[in-house]
């Protein structure tokens, strides 16, 4: 099972479950995200791949709130490297994925699933604490404890390949395994259907491109070139 | 912040809250439980204790499957206590006490709430492995992972008042405590809004009336006395 956003880091994870010859089921949400349209991207991406079954669960976090990707907060934009490097911004919205990763494991027992993967990386990210690896460990240790299945000895794995990578390297990885992606989608603050280039997400995925020596497919919106 | 099914454990807890001195905030599910009569409880119940917010988030846990309470699959009805006290039954939802809590610990950050009741029981309950201490205490220590909040220090505990108590203890604290029972709901499987009295929720909670030598103030389908 992996999670899927439809963004370069879940489709690469995609593409290594696939590499490690699992059966591909892929989980996507509608949260109330504001680029929503990364939900479009998911399903090009898990048809792509040739997924089993990709499950999308809808539920509404904009009544929770506390992220200027569910509320009426601005995205931050132009933001310098140094900036991104320190803190967690904005865009942090609470105990994201702990929610996603609790509807994985739902699932995840009923299939018999045994491994859950989340593209999750702590090198060139956004500062989300449920990106690091004490949180994959310490939600693998409470998911042994939580499931029917668990107390009857089974184990899930939380499958994380591109944690200690850079985007560069997981570009760079995806291309090996024939990622396309021209199907994917990064930006938090879309307008008509454009990448803004601007936000945190954009900025990382065309560093990241650049660094790999490899084209970005995206069309940013505007002038926003780097 | 408390979990609030409408239930007599939940709806216990709750009360225990109050007597804490919390300022309440209540949280419910829509999840497409067959026994979704039960969010009318919930709501009557919240009002009643007098709550700053009562939140309700709605998912469809049909699609994920796997329990009788979110499927085609027959809620068991007449089962011994002997029966009862053995294994985890049809009615166990993949996962529920870990999504339910994952929603809590978002909002909870952003209310800046560092205490979650959750009414489990391990003594007269229905055999759930996410109903027990060890899970408990799992969540908390993923938990401090999770957030932003966490990361800075703040601490989220469970707060499991019930853990050590049988249902009639549960009922007479409740009572103690000046609860309305009449407003809660426990039957997995109403029929025309009336409960059925044979299936574990409703067997415990007579049961648990009955040894509390207290009233049950619940209308039950048809002959179905203890």
């Amino acid at each position: 099972m992996v999670l899927l956003s439809g963004g370069v880091d879940s489709t690469t994870t995609l593409a290594c479950a696939k590499r490690d010859g699992c059966e591909l089921y892929a989980l996507s949400f509608a949260y109330g995200q504001r680029h929503a349209i990364e939900l479009q991207a998911a399903e090009r991406v898990a048809q792509g791949m040739g997924v089993a079954k990709h499950l999308k669960i809808s539920f509404d976090l904009t009544e929770i709130g506390g992220s200027a990707l569910t509320g009426s907060l601005a995205v931050p934009k132009g933001r310098s490297a140094a900036d991104m490097g320190h803190g967690i911004p904005v865009t942090y919205v609470p105990a994201r994925n702990t929610i996603f990763l609790s509807f994985a494991l739902a699932w995840a027992e009923v299939l018999g699933a045994t491994e859950i993967y989340i593209g999750v990386n702590a090198l060139d990210y956004s500062g989300y604490p449920d990106c690091r690896e004490p949180y994959i460990r310490a939600f693998e240790k409470m998911a042994k404890q939580a499931t029917k299945a668990g107390s009857e000895g089974a184990e899930v794995h939380l499958c994380t390949p591109l944690l200690h990578l850079t985007k560069a390297e997981i570009i760079r990885l995806g291309t090996e395994l024939g990622v396309d992606y021209s199907l994917t989608w990064s930006c938090y603050d879309p307008t008509n259907g454009l990448a803004c280039g601007a936000c945190d997400s954009c900025q990382l995925r065309r560093k990241g491109f650049q660094q790999a020596g490899i084209a970005d497919p995206t069309r940013y919106a505007g002038a926003a070139n780097l």
